[in-house]
């Protein structure tokens, strides 16, 4: 038996999303696929976290109990070699029995990304939101603090989830404006995230960045639950998950 | 009549180049198709030179003659609204009539992306050229400087071409190595460029880097026609045409 963490990167242009459905290909269904391949048996994956669809990763973590052992320095090349050009796993880790990605995780880092010129940047179309208006920055990064630290976020969760315990603590919400680039990127760090969380407050600080919600109105949203400071769902195709963090780090590599 | 300079931006992925063909889309094509539903009439598009299948521009430049005028402003929004989202018109500004984008052009910058990551970086795979090995970047900065100033590309071009003046000036080859991101990016401004010699220069450079070639070597098939020290080509994607240069610019926008 081995437990194995993926470190998992995609381009999620054309996939349903993380999780296996029936009606589109998604990430799961993909690598499950190749590990079937691999170990000639079918095995569970198991995500940090769903990503929804068209929303991309260069860090999504997952785990995977294996009926025999492969040096992990190798299962990257061998599913690699057989998943498609756009997904690819990055690393593998063998972990500890019991570890499960999703329950071990103890924070994730997401970023958005907006393309602020007039015409879209045409090799950052997949990964950005075009919004060619010209925002506010200073009200969003004064927008942004009112989200850092432990709020109740039930505001910003879509319809949905199930989820009832809507606490979390957001470590850094930091909008970083690249002028040459005419890009904004958002990170967001926290120790968990609700259902479309990350793609609302990004809605929310985008109308800030208009003039259209006032610091006072968003103050009252966080921790409330008035719906009409929030949003709207910022399109999937501007958000990637950076990475999922452990602690500690999983067992080392053999 | 106007005559009419557009700035173009495009990912090359889907397409078969810039030039007008007959078995797969074009850059020309889609264009001189949108320009015939906004004059309804077939106008003829000039483009400052090809680019090969594959190949992606940010700054792509083509002239056409028109028998109205439009506001030059304007025409960008009212071509992206009748062209698919891989392309992108980002300017338009009226020139003088005899203005030729090929024959006026007095310079153009490549770029040529590396990805140097174990693994492929997934949301760069469509824009950059996998290589994982370790290369001796000094070794390539050294090669580089080699081909800067006025020589005799004749062994740097493509079969296929039947260009004979094949001397050209290069004001900079330019590696740039960004170790937090993995990536190499070499820039290319010149003159002008012969058939695919930007991407033979950069498969040369890559082997400079392997150390299968040394200075000696390199030096001598630039002005000679040794193509033993030339090459390979390296693949499409992973060139980007950043910049047609004209001089004096061409007249203002109205």
């Amino acid at each position: 038996m081995q437990n194995t963490l993926l470190r998992i990167s995609y381009d999620g242009t054309a996939y349903g999303g993380f999780q296996t459905q029936d009606n589109a290909p998604t990430i799961q269904a993909e690598i499950e696929k190749a590990l079937a391949v691999i170990y000639k048996k079918q095995l569970r994956l198991a995500g940090a976290g769903r990503t929804d669809a068209g929303v991309h990763a260069r860090g999504q973590a997952a785990n995977y109990q294996a009926p025999f052992k492969i040096d992990p320095q190798k299962i990257p090349f061998a599913l690699n070699a057989l998943l498609p050009g756009d997904l690819v796993v990055t690393g593998a880790s063998e972990v500890a029995e019991g570890f499960h990605a999703r329950i071990d995780a103890v924070g994730k880092i997401y970023s958005y990304t907006i393309d602020q010129a007039l015409h879209p940047q045409v090799l950052k179309r997949l990964y950005s939101w075009h919004r060619p208006e010209r925002l506010d920055l200073s009200a969003i990064a004064a927008a942004a603090q009112l989200f850092e630290g432990e709020h109740d976020f039930a505001a910003f969760q879509a319809a949905g989830s199930s989820i009832t315990a809507t606490t979390r603590r957001l470590y850094r919400v930091q909008p970083t404006w690249l002028p040459d680039e005419e890009i904004i990127t958002i990170l967001f760090e926290g120790n968990g995230f609700l259902y479309r969380m990350v793609r609302l407050i990004t809605g929310t600080l985008i109308r800030a960045g208009r003039g259209e919600l006032g610091l006072e109105q968003i103050a009252a949203a966080i921790g409330g639950s008035a719906k009409t400071a929030v949003g709207p769902t910022a399109p999937a195709h501007g958000l990637c998950l950076e990475k999922v963090i452990y602690e500690p780090t999983p067992a080392a590599d053999h």
